[in-house]
């Protein structure tokens, strides 16, 4: 029943100016973002059907082609997909990132307490490998056996961010945070089970850390940590480059 | 089994006189609310099979033929039977409403911050348009490209009542509540992961709103928010008539 | 020690146009929000001194001589400051409304379900006078006693809106808004002990209220709640007088 | 692998005298419970398969002829056994009872606000029966059209003991315990949705109740307050009975 | 200053018929509750003066002179306020009972884990006398000691009710509750410290009891323990005198 | 595609001298630990697909034949790919030990609550099993029957550790460690429902235990509990052994 | 007012057998605690009067002269009097031990992360002390500065128990627990601000701590980890004199 | 009473080597952490008296003359005594910087939503001179006058990193974080009254933001948010600087 009731005043009279947005009925997308920002178009997988990531994948390829576009949480089907129309895409679990990669300038250290971490530490270095940034992976050096991470510190003090990644009571940072003066940036995951309550234990503990300076992102969010530390190594080589 | 020392008091004698319910014996109608609040008869969906909704609708359609019989949160499979049945509902994701629709009076806003937020905005429009009220839909305005909802602030301040539906930090009402005088009613919803904690963040962030005015309703409780803006412009739009 | 790294880049250069604030240094007053929302000036009494609230309040009367400000969480202390300087002011309890109050519009119920409840009434009571509105007030109508509410349903029924207000378990929205179609705003208040957690124990019953309609305020917000059922009774006073 | 490292001290010597329990291996049976309390056997049927309910419930029928043995919670797999082997068995949704059922004495009166409370008003009222307990079963008089309770109230004031369930915000139990002087026992459910958090909200609400002398259950526990009850009319029959 | 703009339209009319309450301006005395439920009058104490209580209580003396009135939460110096008045009121802590107590019917028995919990036993022991209910104290007999327990078992038995009072991980209720069939109301107290979180580890430790039938009172209300159980006891006793 | 902006500096360069740890590329296994601690291996079987946990368990026999490799939380497909394998593996629930068992030394009383916390029992057995540790098992002797605990009392006092695990409300650690002077260690399990929330319920109950000295471990965590009991045990069998 | 409706039954007859506790009318002293666990009396002062304190310890003193009586959480003005009264006491803030102390066996190691955390261990330094076990203690060795704890390893090797007391994020006990196989009991502090909720950030990650065989204490509980930790350092002195 | 039975191992033989730190008996003070991290010594004003601050500034002025000490929330008469000791210190609020500060180099704007946010600005403001970093304030730029913040877009842009601090909602890093591609580090406040629940609401609001690369420290936590982001600016001035 088409009902009269019921209008979008949005889609009235879309194009008569640049608004900074392309309203798609059932979306606005934010073309203005890289102008503000300086960052790659990135498409949340989760909730979305595979044929809609394609289609925004490929509307983004076009609008501009010289960066990559950043999927996120997509399904193994979804991957499946994207991997099949480019196949020169980086993946990485269900991360991916379509198109030519900048390239990695600065050095970002993306470091586990867990081998159950890997998922997250896999979107954080995608995500950090899409916006132009170089990433050393360090994995599984967890605090019950100190020696592992103690055995990496020059990477860690060598890098222009860390970013930590742990779940559990997500001791990790305040670790890494005493040892190095590098900016630290720290995730919790759900990775633990009773009273880790998915991950609650790992963000408290982290926000609490005794190591002065860590900073910390929401739970599973190695995508938002791959963005703050690409920031700052974007910065850094910029200021490395005299610009 | 017979049990005799088991029975149900309601059921020995309703009819003497009209008790403003009616008692189907596992359900007790409320046949007298619509002359004490004006507003339409609703079923919820969530729990009740197919053929038990279907039973209902039939039943209301036949007692008041005059005005929509609303069903919200139906399945699938409760939505194919509904428009197999009445090919005119009109329908909104799992939002059915049967019957004629009233003639739209007033006008209220439905905002919402991302696309996922749609299904809760589906809701309340289409309750909105049962209770005979139209509707304004603003899709996809969350406040990290501000230059999208800077752009609708005549919509919303022309509206009788704005209905601001949003996920993760709930910021949006709070943009809004400072933007324009018309009322605010705000919608948390489940958006979002980690410690969203399935729509504890937003409801709190809301209810917190640094912008004075704003009232909030149950998480993704789009239904709620539209029964009330309903009643507020019905009022308005009788005002406005003299009566 | 004067240092030379630490500078205000908003008080280097203030006057050349109106930005719509004034940049007090310590504080960035919206100058402009009257007249995009209507609303009168607010002062939070909570965190600040006596003479700084008297200050801000002197020099919101020399700005805006014709409209009243309104002070909310005031300490005796303050409050009896203000009624010496204003002798006129409108006082109850914390809540003083300084200025010439304009003549009454519509008719909003504030109704609590204790007496425990009336602080919070109080702040209500006197926004909505400040923003012009006409009050009612019903006092300690607890479901507990269910004919004290039962008696007063005219008043509910003929208001604008009923501000419901109740602490322990908040229960009273859920009576009154099936008992009327009147837009019912619910503030739960932190009147209560042991389980009911300062509030959280009323706010997650008015959240779920099985009276559709209901919306809901923060913990003791009585201000918020003003605020709000001013706004809708002041477009329906504009409604009536053909605006 | 047989481990001579781990052993079971409590199955060696099983029989020498009554310890008033049977040691099973697995379970370590009561069979004091009853001479301690009066109640019947009761089986959990969660977390069990079909075969072990009903192995329980012949040993206890062999153990007892003479008084019903109790299953909550149990599958439709499981509820079907029980009646293909005990046609006579009295069930109610999941919860059945096996054997001969007591005369029922003194009257409960088992009171939901709504349809969806129903399956915990059946462990309730079946509970109550397998304890030898009258029933009257009062369904769907939720508050938001307070007319229906009104209406039943000299059920209420006649029953022992009244048991009320309620999802939502769990004020039936409120409303209630102001209209009538008998016991009421609030029985919380997990009817509701978004900020409810799986009965939360209903039990607040009940354990803040503004009306005295509300005692409440755990969430959807329908079991324990027929048994509560049970015990309650069961001695007001005794003394009745003049023992 | 005088304010046109509100009104209190409880108070323009209140005596034209018995509506069931008095209308005191600031609270709506529920004048019709001891005909409803047979419960005698009570004051809160929390959050009045000392001059308001006493006046409240002379009103009460005055309008029912055959029953005490109860005042609970009430301040050392409005407790010595009303001895002085009343030197034969019933006082214990906080809880005070003036004018002439009823003859005492029934037995309840108020039990409690630890010596800390006493305040709260004093409160439901007041409020069982002042309702005419006959009260025997069992202190300190926490699970840490079971022998203490043990030895009063037959004092269990024997009562119509067992209030059993306890804070820290609350444990006693289901100790008692597997040992007599008597039926069993919790009462959480605050008592404990670090993760006991003012009382609700003991709330949840009863709620989820082992031992089926207990049920419980919001933290720390002895009052609303005493009200139940004195209901229950004064049935008990009503119907051993046949009536 | 290959990217070279991301690199592994952990996995340059492994070999050169002895780490303490074995850079598996995906993990980094702490071949250090027994030296440090004295425990066996462990491999954790949730989120790991069979063919990997065979693989570690495959290498770990290699490299130690002499002692036990111990898997938690094995998927059922795993444990039959295991004992397929090694058909002398000790084998209880989702627990197994691979390899020689250490003969037994001392004693650790593992006692539930219930049946249903049985699960968590056999992890903590098997646990002590493969540390070498002796265990004696006591089953279903929850506090609602008290006799049953009081009939094992000889049993928990000769023990070296006593290791409680209970659902529900937790209370048996307290009665336990009122009883004997055997050291106690807690494991709350998530069996309850409605307000336990998982296992909180019991995990609070234990940390407030009014019995001093009582200990807790995580929810579910008989592996933890098993652990640290051995540690205790194995140093008094050496304390006796005169080493 | 002397009310004949209320009784004490446990002081009738007090004294015809020893029950195993000494019944003073306020509390029931549990004289049987000793025998069954071998601990000294123990007072908590929080709650109780100067005076009252230090009657009870006379008591104890009289009743036991030869085994000292431990006083917990005393305020300043109880340290002064029991000083007083007993200069030969053994003071740390809050804690006191009145009477001869056992000499000293075995060594338990007592670990701050701060000096903040200094109350929590003074409390279990001085009951290990009054159960007659030696104490060795380790200030300060926070994970921010690694090695400082790294320094103290042959300490935490040699003990029987290591008691690591942290707040904040609570990771100390993980690095400990890592680092050697002596047991480890934690002790959360509410040592922190902000997100660490007076102690619960440090629970949750001492909870989940990854290095296992980890067992936690409640928050502040100094005096429960010497409890345990007593029993166990008391047990291995024990093995070693071969008793 | 001296007791041999308690003992301090790290203060046997302190100075054998230089391990680091230096050990005070009641502290271990990292004297390493300057060269392992570059920031300058912190020390925590809270639950320290006047008399400890003041000593302890005194002996890090003495051991390292050439760069300031910093101290964080010190009370009134703590900084009155600093100043008075150090009349060249840097004050704001409760954190004082003694000593040369060093040039300022970058610049991190540091910005507020409210004025009540200032206390928390002041801590980090102070914390980013004394690491040598310059700082630029923005205040009072709420969301709910958007145009405020919108008017300093060009000082965000041209800072190194923003500081965003918010209470209630916490929404202002969300919007920050749309406008400019700077680092954003958001801090939340305990400002805010009801559901805030003294900074949860702010927190959770954060680390759920909808910009992506927000990155959170503590709640009131400015110290924190001062020390990430001088490692950054630090960093970055390096790099220009060609270092």
């Amino acid at each position: 029943m088409t009902d009269p009731g019921s209008r979008d005043p949005g889609s009235r009279d879309p194009g008569y100016r640049d608004p900074g947005y392309r309203d798609l009925g059932f979306a606005r997308v934010d073309t203005d973002r890289h102008a503000r920002t300086g960052d790659p178009e990135v498409v949340y997988g989760a909730g979305k059907t595979t044929p809609e990531v394609v289609a925004v994948v490929e509307a983004l390829r076009t609008a501009s082609p010289d960066r990559p576009a950043l999927v996120t949480r997509a399904t193994p089907g979804t991957v499946a997909a994207l991997t099949a129309r480019w196949p020169d895409a980086l993946v990485e679990r269900g991360t991916v990132a379509v198109g030519p990669l900048p390239p990695p300038v600065g050095t970002v250290a993306v470091v586990t307490a867990g081998t159950s971490d890997e998922p997250v530490a896999a979107e954080a270095a995608t995500t950090l490998r899409a916006h132009g940034v170089g990433v050393v992976r360090v994995t599984d050096v967890g605090v019950a056996g100190l020696h592992r991470v103690l055995d990496v510190r020059p990477v860690l003090r060598d890098a222009d961010v860390v970013v930590v990644i742990a779940g559990m009571e997500g001791a990790l940072p305040s670790v890494v945070g005493g040892l190095v003066g590098t900016p630290v940036v720290a995730v919790p995951t759900s990775v633990g089970y009773g009273a880790s309550f998915s991950g609650l234990s790992a963000l408290l503990g982290m926000l609490n850390s005794c190591a002065p300076g860590v900073v910390v992102c929401n739970i599973d969010n190695g995508f938002g940590a791959g963005v703050f530390a690409s920031r700052v190594a974007r910065d850094l080589a910029a200021a490395r480059a005299g610009s």
